[in-house]
């Protein structure tokens, strides 16, 4: 199925693309690898679900969090390949989650992002992933997530 | 040398695969590249080596952690590939280390899974590295480690 | 240009490859990838940079450390390559900032490493990114930096 009539089903709209937050490329290509840079859950300019798992933000925000992530990925992804259709699969994904002292359900957290992907591409959607712990990500979101598309 | 006579070698059996935590594929193929989700030290099912470097685990606790790490990866990756001889060279180890205030040794640890993948497979066994010290990782676990191998 | 008239234009000379931390290949190639292992801010064998970002580094202090990663990361490469000319792009760069509670300026940070990239090789210097807190690094080091260049 076409990705912007799956987009459309799911009624979601791809927001702008994000304002970058330093010297880097959003995508990068290489061969059919497309390297996509840490995206954090900001929306219209403004950083979103700022706090940490398991003290400020529930899972629940923390799931909408990740979503948001994949959400500005795929802006980029469309700004960068013109056509999302151009994507065959998921490679990795690497999801960072700000975790206040003893969270220990990041795998959880960052499923926001992965189901998304799978309701999006299905089989195709899943690829490998970790979900990581940290005490401190840019501006304080509570979710860093980076990609590897195969197009 | 055939990987199963070296395992045999080396008195390992490997695990049955660990539980999925979340969306995602323990190994996902592109090319002859194989991007390995991140592992834990689970065995049969259950989370080992629960707690923080430098406070409830020591060193070679969490090198066995490492370990571990490592014999479930493989374990997903004989699943995935059906004979675990095809596997060329490690080309990447990404590896974290749930750590307490003050910890310093992550390479130390880590080097517990790149001790066993250099055992098993030699000069080819040793790829990049990175190891990385963080405040929480998922189900409390001291070790979660990623791989990249080439087959 | 030649990246080592650049290097000379810049005032900067390449550190002696420094010493590994443990079990692993400083550069694996990978048909035209280099995986890079994570690089600390050593000069001459010895750990520079202690510290946590937002307590005794300072930003500027950070962005300095993230440059001395790249001049390592570098060294390692030039002793890989024999000829730093064959790189033709940065991939990816994943940055790890030794972060004290409340500091969220991580791409600033990493921005050291990033803008020596782009000095050298300009437009093909910029790669996708991501840059992380954490609690603890090795050895203590503010910042911890891998890279995934193209030849």
């Amino acid at each position: 199925m076409d990705v912007y009539a799956k987009l459309k089903e799911l009624n979601l709209t791809l927001p702008d693309p994000p304002k970058k937050g330093g010297i880097y490329k959003p995508v990068k290509q290489v061969g059919n690898c497309l390297y996509v840079s840490g995206h954090v859950p900001s929306f219209q300019g403004e950083y979103k679900f700022i706090g940490k798992l398991g003290a400020e933000l529930t899972i629940e925000e923390g799931q909408q969090a990740a979503r948001l992530c994949v959400l500005n990925a795929l802006s980029n992804l469309h700004n960068f390949l013109g056509d999302l259709n151009k994507i065959k699969s998921l490679i990795k994904t690497l999801g960072f989650v700000q975790s206040a002292e003893g969270f220990v359900q990041q795998p959880e957290v960052i499923n926001g992002a992965s189901s998304l992907l799978q309701e999006i591409w299905g089989e195709d959607g899943l690829g490998a992933r970790s979900a990581i712990g940290v005490n401190q990500l840019p501006h304080g979101v509570g979710v860093e997530i980076e990609f590897i598309f195969e197009i």
